[in-house]
């Protein structure tokens, strides 16, 4: 029932909380965890578009984006030893795109028994750009769901 | 992290799927189970008024009550006995009210540490009469919620 876990994590306070869980479903028969990390495309100013700010060089996006991915990568490295250490199998996997969109995807190409998120309970405008990831994960999910409020 | 369950049930397949997630749970450290249903006010014909259909006497809204009470008894004493079986401390709690808030003001009173829950996958009216128990529950819940999907 917990076999394999899927782990999206955007490395928030409320990310980090939910790894607490992920751990503890250990005991309950959890084997495999999937690390995912989705960078948000949207937030790439190339997206924006040069309208907003200052314009911004393509120069300046790919050194954004190198940024973005390298922090991902030292963060889900740490996630994946702390996991390994647990006694997890342990799979990282960083994606570029829509957070909630890519979490749907790898649900299902991975076949997952679960997935564990953390929620950001934070204000009415954040919850809308952030919030709102984990309840379009929960609505639109086919397999159970474990949300942790931050 | 998993110690004290709430189990909220109306007695769906949704719900008896999570049923099973509930006992998994046992090996992760969890103890005790709260198992609550709450009869929903709403679906009390006096509730709703007597222009609706053929005017309900008392007499018939108390024999409707009782029925319904009746059924919560015997299907949530069913569920503690298959509870017990798994080794769990077990509380039945069965509620006159509108169910998310009363899950809510109960997730409260009892101090659980995690909230499981079945979600229906039905259609899109039954959703918004149904299924938005579970979401709001999530959505309001400051404790960890497992959502299965029916």
């Amino acid at each position: 029932m917990f076999k394999k876990i899927l782990y999206p994590t955007d490395f928030s306070d409320a990310s980090k909380k939910a790894l607490g869980y992920v751990k503890q479903l250990r005991e309950a028969g959890a084997k495999e965890v999937i690390v995912l990390h989705v960078i948000d495309d949207r937030k790439i100013p190339g997206f924006i578009g040069p309208d907003e700010g200052a314009p911004v060089s393509g120069m300046q996006v790919e050194k954004m984006i190198t940024m973005m991915e390298e922090d991902a990568e030292k963060e889900t490295r740490a996630t994946e030893a702390e996991l390994k250490k647990s006694g997890f199998d342990v799979r990282v996997r960083i994606e570029k795109g829509i957070p909630f969109r890519d979490i749907l995807r790898i649900e299902e190409e991975e076949e997952v028994s679960v997935i564990v998120v953390g929620s950001h309970g934070k204000g009415v405008v954040k919850e809308m750009l952030l919030g709102s990831v984990s309840e379009k994960v929960i609505r639109k999910s086919k397999k159970p769901v474990l949300v942790i409020k931050g």
